[in-house]
């Protein structure tokens, strides 16, 4: 980790700007695969497989079967382990459920919204060393309150043309309906567009390399909606003395393994407390098995000693990290001057780890500084919030002059003439 | 209008198709001018005002004095209006703002979320024919509400360098920080980037040329966000017999006189009523200032017979428009019915124009079917929501073994060390 002391205001901008991703080199590779689902549906679909995936399929979607024998592979502690995390997730995002709230906003003018579940929603979880079950239940457990009509999850198989078992478990046991074996730009392709196998979906949600990201960005542009725009998992720490140093290493050390190109950034007004954990880092790095990838993300990885906490925050608030941990005496206090964060871990026993898993928020968080204008998935990420409107005869007449007046003032007179008409003065 | 007699299913996807726009085309244009705006800052923004709005400008930050000016040039009538609707936007858009909600998970597990403003945003309002000050309300005032701390506008000026009166008094008014007259693709980059004198904001919100979408699309790329993807305005009406012909037919003008490339949308289980609703528009339309841009608009638009109230409902979801008024005696029920709109106008006595300017629901919606997906602009639009937790000593025993399976399960040792570590087992 590099060590930066005091650094100026001046070059806040340079020290915390992330490692740059420009995917347009990518564009093309992407664009075509695009194209070719598209055109040819499930036979692109599963000529991309044999091609990236190495795996010949005679389905795309996953055989019932599969998925039972799932439910006998996942251990009786996983599956007890998954059913308490999926409940606290469920008991937070349930309280973002917002009802209906009617307001008359002068009388006869009754103005309300209500959510809506999308209907059809997309979930990628990638395949690779990790079977990412958890980012699984943090997409399917939303949906499914939300009310999505049809949720549609999409994962790349091995050779075998096989998900992970604890893929398959969890997908069943939150309600998916409908899972298909297929990875990659493809399944990005099928999921926005629709094949004879795979249904067109509303919005795609969930984390993939550089050319699943550069897909969800193109089909964007098509108006399929994406969760969020994705980057390299990211996560600062502020800490004092009151802070444990093993306990900040062993944190910095779960955000560096999820890959090469995580960054982690320790700040703090103490550099006998950055000495001390900047050794633990040492020492616990040699006890894990995914000690290379976190060598590497430890390289592009910062500790800054600061003037003070209130210094300290203001930085803390330009990086804008996809996760935060106040390590700290006055914990509370410094979370409530957060402003820019997708979640924030607060006091000496809120590891990263516990809300990436089970204490019920959510781990799909805006990276890259997109917290600064983003936020991370909850319960409003999968509906709609329509407006709806109600008024009386009374009560259109209460803003009939206020309409015309505006409309005529906006060059817009049949606009005005719609309120006129009903008003029984109209002038045409 | 085309009048379209009893589709069939299979024949919905093609009737109800908007126009499609391709921005590919423009892309290279757009990028220029943005390469030039992120280069040269406000010199290429001042080149760019004059070679595309024809003004030469000594400073691009309106004078106070200009903003005085209008104070007074704003007549009393446009200012009461303008009161009243702001009065009910704010009281609409207020209700929408979520309190924080503690959840405690599991004892010692709690979970919140709070809504904090985005920092910096912008906004943008076209110029042309008709000054749009009723979208800077439904845009300055849930900014306002949210917290945000620097809202700035851009908009074109005249060749004299001035902004229209009524834009500055409702910028004034709403509380907009900084405003510059500065139009197009320019303000946008402006916006994006920053300039010497225009700040860099967060999210840039606003309705505009197909320029103007197109910049917002592409530095959307670059992780600004914004608020919508855009298209052109549309309304689509379903009307029984209880319905006027003459309120349905203002409905429909007062949407297509909006621009050449609006839609309407005519639907009803009785030809009568389609009939008596066509002859209106024919007769109402002779006396209209924009007559000649609504003629054009009605020549994309529908009328559709269908069979039922229940096949009604299900095409209008499946077009997700912008607008949707139900104009029958069953509305509200009707009503509860709608999965895919951006906001809904239930009865007689509700017109589109109500909620465009004075009702208290926001005007900026979803467009081109992106209803199936995407909400309105509400005060969410001007928020982060950021997600909090605290874990006392005991919260986090609770969770622990919860943790480190599913972390130990997918590969994630370290995930699993900052649990371990903290309960005082660590194996490092």
């Amino acid at each position: 980790m590099q060590v930066i002391k005091f650094p100026e205001r001046a070059e806040w901008t340079f020290i915390l700007a992330r490692p740059s991703m420009d995917t347009r080199s990518l564009e093309q590779t992407v664009s075509n695969i695009l194209e070719g689902v598209k055109k040819d549906g499930d036979e692109a679909v599963m000529r991309y497989s044999l091609m990236f995936d190495k795996v010949s399929l005679e389905s795309l979607e996953v055989p019932p079967q599969h998925v039972e024998e799932a439910h006998s592979a996942v251990s009786a502690e996983l599956k007890a382990a998954i059913a308490v995390a999926k409940a606290n997730i469920e008991k937070f995002h349930l309280s973002q459920m917002q009802p209906e709230l009617k307001v008359e906003t002068m009388p006869g003018v009754n103005c309300w919204r209500r959510s809506v579940g999308i209907q059809n929603v997309g979930l990628y979880i990638p395949g690779g060393t990790a079977p990412l079950f958890s980012t699984l239940l943090m997409l399917a457990v939303p949906a499914r309150l939300a009310g999505c009509r049809q949720i549609v999850l999409c994962s790349p198989p091995d050779t075998m043309g096989r998900l992970h078992p604890a893929i398959l478990y969890a997908a069943s046991l939150t309600g998916v309906h409908r899972i298909f074996r297929v990875g990659g730009v493809q399944a990005i392709a099928a999921m926005a567009y629709g094949t004879g196998s795979i249904p067109r979906v509303n919005k795609i949600f969930g984390p993939g390399n550089q050319y699943v990201m550069c897909a969800k960005q193109l089909i964007q542009k098509e108006g399929i909606a994406i969760d969020l725009p994705a980057g390299p998992s990211e996560l600062a720490v502020y800490a004092d003395e009151s802070a444990n140093p093993a306990f900040v290493a062993s944190d910095l050390l779960s955000q560096a393994e999820h890959g090469v190109d995580s960054q982690v950034l320790l700040v703090s007004c103490s550099e006998f407390l950055l000495d001390r954990v900047l050794e633990e880092v040492n020492r616990q790095l040699e006890g894990l098995p995914r000690k290379q990838i976190s060598k590497r993300a430890l390289e592009n990885s910062k500790m800054i000693l600061v003037k003070n906490p209130e210094e300290a925050m203001d930085l803390l608030n330009q990086y804008a990290g996809e996760h935060l941990i106040l390590a700290c005496s006055d914990a509370q206090a410094m979370s409530e001057r957060v402003v820019n964060a997708g979640s924030v871990f607060i006091g000496h026993y809120s590891p990263e780890s516990a809300g990436d898993y089970a204490s019920g928020t959510n781990h799909t968080l805006p990276t890259s500084g997109y917290a600064a204008s983003y936020s991370g998935v909850s319960a409003d990420s999968f509906v709609k919030k329509i407006t709806f409107q109600k008024l009386s005869q009374t009560g259109l007449a209460a803003i009939a002059e206020t309409v015309q007046i505006m409309a005529e003032a906006e060059g817009l007179q049949a606009h005005a003439n719609a309120v006129k008409i009903r008003m029984g003065n109209s002038t045409s």
